[in-house]
């Protein structure tokens, strides 16, 4: 057998899946707060569902990506690139949910595309999405939702945000016809990334006019904050979407208490690759960190599930996304530490393995996790082992400690050691 | 787009996954409580790992069942249909792992096979394995850790134990070839299922003479004690294999203490399918319920690793793996409520949105999980809703209350109602 996991793949051992692990925990813990309930939908879908035009495949070329597969019965499937679309027909199948739904739903999504550094074939989304509800109230709260994600996280970071209707009308404000709008924004969203020569180059290989490219970007240098922001655009778009676009973002911005504010940037350049969002879109950043790209994003897409399903019912749906390798990424750069271990204190035996075995269970018992030689090894292989692993305390169990109705307790950062009773180490380490 | 999952996959709703959830935090808390790290590897492994001869494959004809698909690169790749592979894997790519190395995984794998009720080709392992310590102190940790589960799920469970090389001393007793044993544990392994008549009838087809299987059979009468039944095994089992079977499983008890021991059955004819099993054996059930099926099942496998891997080191193992779907079913039947959010409160503004929002806000910074309309509904429309999804309380935050410097609580259950500052509503319900 040959020893390798398969191309774009990754095995997380104890130092990377611990963290992992915190970090999903922190994440579900604030999408519950918010009221968003869990579900689960399989990795393997119909490949029917997953070559649907509206999903991300329209222009993320997701659908090239999809690895595909068939059962015993020759049924044409493939594994998930994203977990809308397995939302969306979720559904579909469920008519009678109470609306709002609101749900997260974290899990591995897959693509068989080309290998990058920080790019693989697996990894995971953890997305929080509501359906059923117009843009007001809810769009405010998915922010405030990422804000408190990253507190969680006590990553210093900031959410950019836009509207895709605002973003039309700076099309029409430009002179540019909007049925180039899909394709414009997609170059937008590079803006960021490449910076705005390039930007401007994409645009003129596109066909816009040099003078059209140049009012467009222009609105881009705007300065001031965002009440000002949105004054100045209210003087210049005036076409119905661009209108509509300014009152939605009033809408959003008014709820956020002025400590969220802070924390909240109007970015009219952000313009989200994705094709069907259709209002309010964010995108979540960390300050000062090696880790430029976002951390999270999403965004309004009133249009898609009702499309996807061929359904003339009403679903409005706002979701984020937040991607848990690169959180893990900036979380890893921040920390000091890494753990190696989930395991607290490590007991070693002298010549009393049944008597250990009892304590080990009177710690595990009180809520502790412990380990123990299992293999009957010496005082210096043990406590190597321990060292090694990093486990910050040692109990030894030897037979002169035990007729004295104690252990002894060792502290592997200072060094110190005590003559313990069990009760007393179980106090001292919880 | 057709609705549906593809076939023999399933979602799980928030009714569903809510309870899955808790299952999974209680199994992975006594995972850790036992110094068990996690670790997580690929849903997708080359199909050479899989088709290993050493796996589960070996006569579960689980690599029949494999998924295979293949990437862009044409490589041959398969979707793992249980975790001991990949953790095999795993070892021989970290040759610097410290031993004993204890790990838990947990995750879906998958099963192209036929449909049956409770089976599907999606599910979860949750599974529990060390590497690197010989029978011993660690075989009785597992079983510890598996009553440890029990307790935490609150379930009346109790676990079977039985020895392979126990289960060989007994087939040469009756006078069987022991290069038969392996075809004679899986007849043996359907004694609970199909009952000593047709195990019978299932021995006969494989040629072993009637007084044989006679000898073989009564063996699994015995009544009495552990003690007294290991007892009368030392005094018929005088093959080497034998004897040291009845002495690891001596070994293993004799750390068990006695409330331990209450729940732990040694049943000589439990036998496990699978063909890498060298010693110790568990399988657990819960008493008194409808699901008849094991929750969780292990053993010891000291050869598999170093076959997979070509080694000619040692690599001594065990496992357990928990079925959590069948697991899920046992809770189930036992929950009178099921919670269908996570939600345990659900604000009403009475033309207060702005103020009801803020708050919402207090509610979650204080932990507790906070819904709210987000629909502009009406009151009537807004109570149905809190009380279709079974949320306990409901706020309304309207403008006389407010001026009071109140909200009005409701208990959705008892229907009373009170005005209470927001820091009591708090108070009350964390």
């Amino acid at each position: 057998m040959k020893l390798e996991t398969s191309k774009g793949m990754r095995d997380f051992p104890p130092e990377d899946k611990i963290l992992r692990n915190q970090v999903v925990e922190k994440l579900t813990s604030v999408f519950e707060k918010y009221g968003y309930s869990p579900i689960e939908t399989p990795v393997i879908e119909r490949y029917e569902v997953l070559s649907a035009k509206a999903g991300a495949g329209d222009e993320a070329d997701a659908s090239k990506e999809t690895f595909r597969l068939s059962d015993q019965g020759n049924r044409e499937l493939g594994l998930r690139f994203e977990l809308t679309l397995s939302f969306a027909r979720f559904i579909g199948m469920n008519p009678n949910l109470k609306m709002p739904f609101k749900r997260y739903e974290l899990g591995p999504v897959f693509r068989d595309g080309p290998i990058k550094l920080g790019r693989y074939r697996q990894f995971w989304q953890c997305d929080v999405d509501a359906v059923g509800a117009k843009t007001g109230l809810i769009d405010s709260e998915i922010i405030a939702l990422a804000l408190d994600v990253f507190k969680n996280l006590g990553l210093d970071s900031y959410i950019e945000v836009n509207n895709r209707k605002l973003l039309k009308g700076l099309i029409e404000f430009a002179g540019i016809d909007l049925k180039k709008a899909d394709s414009i924004i997609i170059t937008l969203d590079k803006i960021q990334k490449l910076g705005v020569d390039d930007v401007r180059k994409e645009l003129e290989q596109k066909n816009i006019s040099d003078d059209k490219i140049a009012k467009l970007l222009s609105v881009f240098n705007m300065q001031g904050s965002t009440a000002e922001k949105l004054a100045f655009l209210k003087g210049i778009l005036l076409s119905e979407l661009g209108k509509q676009g300014i009152s939605e973002l009033e809408l959003v911005f008014s709820y956020l208490s002025d400590e969220q504010k802070k924390r909240v940037v109007f970015n009219p350049s952000l313009a989200r690759g994705l094709g069907y969002y259709t209002g309010t879109i964010f995108e979540g950043f960390v300050k000062d960190s090696k880790v430029t790209s976002s951390i999270c994003g999403g965004g309004r897409y009133d249009d898609m599930v009702s499309k996807l399903l061929g359904s003339d019912k009403d679903f409005p749906a706002i979701g984020i996304s937040f991607g848990l390798d690169v959180i893990c990424d900036v979380m890893k750069l921040s920390k000091s530490i890494v753990e190696k271990t989930v395991s607290k204190v490590f007991v070693i035996p002298i010549k009393t393995a049944m008597k250990s075995f009892e304590i080990v269970q009177e710690f595990r018992s009180a809520g502790i996790n412990t380990d123990m030689d299992l293999c009957e090894r010496g005082i210096s292989k043990n406590l190597d082992y321990a060292n090694s692993l990093g486990i910050p305390f040692v109990v030894f169990v030897g037979p002169k400690e035990l007729e004295a109705g104690k252990v002894k307790l060792r502290d592997m950062v200072s060094g110190k050691e005590e003559l313990l009773s069990v009760k007393d180490v179980i106090k001292k380490l919880k």
